[in-house]
Protein backbone atom coordinates (compact mmCIF):
# COMPACT_ATOMS: atom_id res chain seq x y z
CA UNK A 1 0.00 0.00 0.00
CA UNK A 2 1.17 3.31 -1.10
CA UNK A 3 0.42 6.87 0.79
CA UNK A 4 1.02 10.37 -1.06
CA UNK A 5 1.76 12.06 2.01
CA UNK A 6 4.56 10.13 4.39
CA UNK A 7 3.33 10.41 7.95
CA UNK A 8 6.88 9.00 9.42
CA UNK A 9 9.06 10.83 7.26
CA UNK A 10 12.43 11.54 9.07
CA UNK A 11 12.77 15.54 9.92
CA UNK A 12 15.52 16.81 7.82
CA UNK A 13 18.12 18.03 9.83
CA UNK A 14 18.07 21.86 9.84
CA UNK A 15 21.11 23.55 8.07
CA UNK A 16 21.85 25.75 10.89
CA UNK A 17 21.48 25.35 14.83
CA UNK A 18 22.22 27.64 17.90
CA UNK A 19 25.10 25.76 19.83
CA UNK A 20 26.19 27.60 23.12
CA UNK A 21 27.76 26.91 26.67
CA UNK A 22 26.89 28.34 29.75
CA UNK A 23 28.83 28.90 33.39
CA UNK A 24 27.80 29.89 36.71
CA UNK A 25 29.78 33.07 37.66
CA UNK A 26 30.74 33.65 41.45
CA UNK A 27 32.58 36.50 43.16
CA UNK A 28 35.74 35.66 41.63
CA UNK A 29 34.80 34.54 37.89
CA UNK A 30 33.65 31.24 37.07
CA UNK A 31 32.23 29.47 39.47
CA UNK A 32 31.19 26.32 38.34
CA UNK A 33 30.88 25.00 34.65
CA UNK A 34 30.49 21.59 32.69
CA UNK A 35 33.73 20.81 33.69
CA UNK A 36 34.07 21.51 37.26
CA UNK A 37 30.45 19.76 37.73
CA UNK A 38 32.14 16.80 35.90
CA UNK A 39 35.06 16.77 38.49
CA UNK A 40 32.91 16.86 41.62
CA UNK A 41 30.77 13.94 40.51
CA UNK A 42 33.72 11.93 40.28
CA UNK A 43 35.15 13.10 43.53
CA UNK A 44 32.07 11.72 45.16
CA UNK A 45 32.63 8.36 42.99
CA UNK A 46 36.45 8.01 43.67
CA UNK A 47 36.27 9.96 47.41
CA UNK A 48 39.35 11.28 45.99
CA UNK A 49 40.32 14.72 44.54
CA UNK A 50 43.46 12.17 43.22
CA UNK A 51 41.71 9.72 41.98
CA UNK A 52 38.90 12.46 40.71
CA UNK A 53 41.86 14.04 38.25
CA UNK A 54 43.39 10.85 37.52
CA UNK A 55 39.58 10.01 35.57
CA UNK A 56 39.65 13.05 34.32
CA UNK A 57 43.16 12.80 32.61
CA UNK A 58 43.97 15.92 34.51
CA UNK A 59 46.79 17.02 37.00
CA UNK A 60 46.16 17.16 40.53
CA UNK A 61 47.65 20.24 40.93
CA UNK A 62 44.85 21.61 38.38
CA UNK A 63 41.70 19.66 39.98
CA UNK A 64 42.73 21.24 43.37
CA UNK A 65 42.82 24.55 42.00
CA UNK A 66 39.69 24.17 40.83
CA UNK A 67 38.53 22.50 44.15
CA UNK A 68 39.91 25.34 45.68
CA UNK A 69 37.95 27.95 43.68
CA UNK A 70 34.66 26.33 44.30
CA UNK A 71 35.15 26.18 47.91
CA UNK A 72 36.25 29.98 48.45
CA UNK A 73 33.67 31.20 46.15
CA UNK A 74 31.20 28.80 48.21
CA UNK A 75 28.88 29.98 51.11
CA UNK A 76 29.96 26.96 52.41
CA UNK A 77 32.58 24.29 50.80
CA UNK A 78 31.17 22.05 47.95
CA UNK A 79 33.87 19.38 49.64
CA UNK A 80 35.17 18.16 52.76
CA UNK A 81 38.50 16.03 53.81
CA UNK A 82 38.67 13.08 56.40
CA UNK A 83 41.58 12.41 57.91
CA UNK A 84 42.85 8.92 59.18
CA UNK A 85 40.95 5.82 59.19
CA UNK A 86 41.96 2.70 57.36
CA UNK A 87 42.15 4.18 53.74
CA UNK A 88 44.41 7.42 55.51
CA UNK A 89 41.26 9.53 54.46
CA UNK A 90 39.50 11.03 51.75
CA UNK A 91 37.87 13.92 49.78
CA UNK A 92 33.80 13.87 49.89
CA UNK A 93 31.66 16.15 48.59
CA UNK A 94 29.16 18.32 51.31
CA UNK A 95 25.80 18.74 50.79
CA UNK A 96 26.94 22.34 49.07
CA UNK A 97 28.42 20.30 46.69
CA UNK A 98 25.61 18.30 46.16
CA UNK A 99 23.52 21.30 45.27
CA UNK A 100 25.96 23.12 43.18
CA UNK A 101 25.71 19.74 41.19
CA UNK A 102 22.61 20.28 40.91
CA UNK A 103 21.67 23.43 40.33
CA UNK A 104 24.18 23.15 37.52
CA UNK A 105 22.70 20.38 35.69
CA UNK A 106 18.94 21.96 35.63
CA UNK A 107 20.26 25.01 34.45
CA UNK A 108 22.12 22.85 31.54
CA UNK A 109 18.82 20.85 30.95
CA UNK A 110 17.19 24.08 30.80
CA UNK A 111 19.59 25.58 28.37
CA UNK A 112 19.50 22.56 26.18
CA UNK A 113 15.67 23.38 25.56
CA UNK A 114 16.13 26.85 24.95
CA UNK A 115 18.94 26.26 22.11
CA UNK A 116 16.64 23.67 20.50
CA UNK A 117 13.81 26.36 20.46
CA UNK A 118 15.67 29.23 19.24
CA UNK A 119 17.29 27.09 16.42
CA UNK A 120 13.85 26.89 14.73
CA UNK A 121 13.68 30.62 14.98
CA UNK A 122 17.07 31.10 13.47
CA UNK A 123 16.27 33.89 10.44
CA UNK A 124 18.76 31.95 8.21
CA UNK B 1 10.11 63.59 54.49
CA UNK B 2 11.59 60.25 55.25
CA UNK B 3 9.93 56.98 54.05
CA UNK B 4 9.97 53.88 55.79
CA UNK B 5 10.21 51.62 52.87
CA UNK B 6 12.88 52.99 50.39
CA UNK B 7 11.58 52.87 46.96
CA UNK B 8 14.59 53.00 44.45
CA UNK B 9 17.03 50.86 46.88
CA UNK B 10 19.47 49.53 44.23
CA UNK B 11 19.32 46.14 43.97
CA UNK B 12 21.98 44.22 45.20
CA UNK B 13 24.26 42.03 43.31
CA UNK B 14 23.25 38.81 43.23
CA UNK B 15 26.46 36.32 44.27
CA UNK B 16 25.61 33.99 41.12
CA UNK B 17 25.01 34.73 37.80
CA UNK B 18 24.46 32.52 34.78
CA UNK B 19 26.90 33.48 31.60
CA UNK B 20 27.08 31.84 28.51
CA UNK B 21 28.28 31.85 24.82
CA UNK B 22 26.43 30.84 21.82
CA UNK B 23 27.26 30.70 18.04
CA UNK B 24 25.54 29.23 14.71
CA UNK B 25 26.32 26.10 13.47
CA UNK B 26 26.75 24.32 10.04
CA UNK B 27 27.11 22.39 8.03
CA UNK B 28 31.28 22.17 8.77
CA UNK B 29 30.91 23.16 12.08
CA UNK B 30 31.25 26.86 13.21
CA UNK B 31 28.76 29.23 11.24
CA UNK B 32 28.87 32.22 13.17
CA UNK B 33 30.11 33.94 16.27
CA UNK B 34 30.34 37.04 18.40
CA UNK B 35 33.69 36.60 16.31
CA UNK B 36 33.09 36.30 13.31
CA UNK B 37 29.90 38.95 13.34
CA UNK B 38 31.90 41.36 14.32
CA UNK B 39 34.62 40.58 11.42
CA UNK B 40 31.75 41.10 9.33
CA UNK B 41 30.72 44.34 10.70
CA UNK B 42 34.42 45.26 9.96
CA UNK B 43 34.49 44.48 6.48
CA UNK B 44 31.10 46.57 5.70
CA UNK B 45 32.45 49.41 7.71
CA UNK B 46 36.12 49.18 5.77
CA UNK B 47 35.03 47.93 2.68
CA UNK B 48 38.24 45.62 2.54
CA UNK B 49 38.97 42.00 4.71
CA UNK B 50 42.71 43.41 5.10
CA UNK B 51 41.59 46.54 6.58
CA UNK B 52 39.02 44.76 8.73
CA UNK B 53 41.52 41.79 9.80
CA UNK B 54 43.98 44.87 10.80
CA UNK B 55 41.60 46.75 12.73
CA UNK B 56 40.80 43.67 14.97
CA UNK B 57 44.29 42.80 15.65
CA UNK B 58 43.77 39.59 13.06
CA UNK B 59 45.83 38.26 10.63
CA UNK B 60 44.47 38.77 7.23
CA UNK B 61 45.01 34.69 6.69
CA UNK B 62 42.93 33.96 10.11
CA UNK B 63 40.07 36.45 8.52
CA UNK B 64 40.40 35.37 5.00
CA UNK B 65 39.79 31.51 6.58
CA UNK B 66 37.03 33.20 8.48
CA UNK B 67 34.75 34.37 5.63
CA UNK B 68 36.16 31.35 3.27
CA UNK B 69 34.05 29.04 5.66
CA UNK B 70 31.28 31.26 6.16
CA UNK B 71 30.70 32.12 2.62
CA UNK B 72 31.22 27.79 1.91
CA UNK B 73 28.36 27.45 4.67
CA UNK B 74 25.72 30.12 3.73
CA UNK B 75 23.42 29.59 1.28
CA UNK B 76 24.61 32.59 -0.68
CA UNK B 77 27.85 34.14 0.17
CA UNK B 78 28.32 36.73 2.67
CA UNK B 79 30.70 38.81 0.90
CA UNK B 80 31.59 39.78 -2.35
CA UNK B 81 34.40 40.76 -4.00
CA UNK B 82 34.40 44.04 -6.52
CA UNK B 83 37.71 44.07 -8.63
CA UNK B 84 39.42 47.00 -10.07
CA UNK B 85 38.05 50.70 -10.09
CA UNK B 86 39.48 53.71 -8.87
CA UNK B 87 40.49 52.29 -5.18
CA UNK B 88 41.46 48.47 -6.90
CA UNK B 89 38.27 46.97 -5.72
CA UNK B 90 37.28 45.38 -2.32
CA UNK B 91 34.93 43.23 -0.39
CA UNK B 92 31.71 44.22 0.30
CA UNK B 93 29.09 42.69 2.42
CA UNK B 94 26.09 40.98 0.66
CA UNK B 95 22.49 40.44 1.36
CA UNK B 96 22.87 37.38 3.21
CA UNK B 97 25.85 38.55 4.99
CA UNK B 98 23.51 41.75 6.12
CA UNK B 99 20.51 38.68 6.86
CA UNK B 100 23.93 36.74 9.15
CA UNK B 101 24.80 39.87 11.28
CA UNK B 102 21.31 40.41 11.77
CA UNK B 103 20.20 36.80 12.97
CA UNK B 104 22.91 36.50 15.32
CA UNK B 105 22.14 39.84 17.12
CA UNK B 106 19.01 39.05 17.25
CA UNK B 107 19.94 35.38 18.84
CA UNK B 108 22.33 37.34 21.26
CA UNK B 109 20.28 39.53 22.34
CA UNK B 110 17.70 37.14 23.13
CA UNK B 111 20.17 34.95 25.24
CA UNK B 112 20.97 37.91 27.33
CA UNK B 113 17.64 38.40 28.53
CA UNK B 114 17.50 34.42 29.22
CA UNK B 115 20.64 34.27 31.14
CA UNK B 116 19.28 37.17 33.32
CA UNK B 117 16.12 35.62 34.08
CA UNK B 118 17.67 32.11 34.79
CA UNK B 119 20.90 33.94 36.81
CA UNK B 120 17.34 34.46 39.11
CA UNK B 121 16.25 31.36 39.41
CA UNK B 122 19.10 29.22 40.20
CA UNK B 123 19.31 27.69 43.38
CA UNK B 124 21.99 28.15 45.09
Amino acid sequence: MHYGFPMNKPTATPRYQLRGRIWIEGPEGTFVGYGRVILLERIREHGSITAAAKSMDMSYRHAWKLVDSMNRQSRTPVVSKSTGGRGGGGTQLTPAGEQVIAAFWAAYEDFQGYLDAQSNKLDL
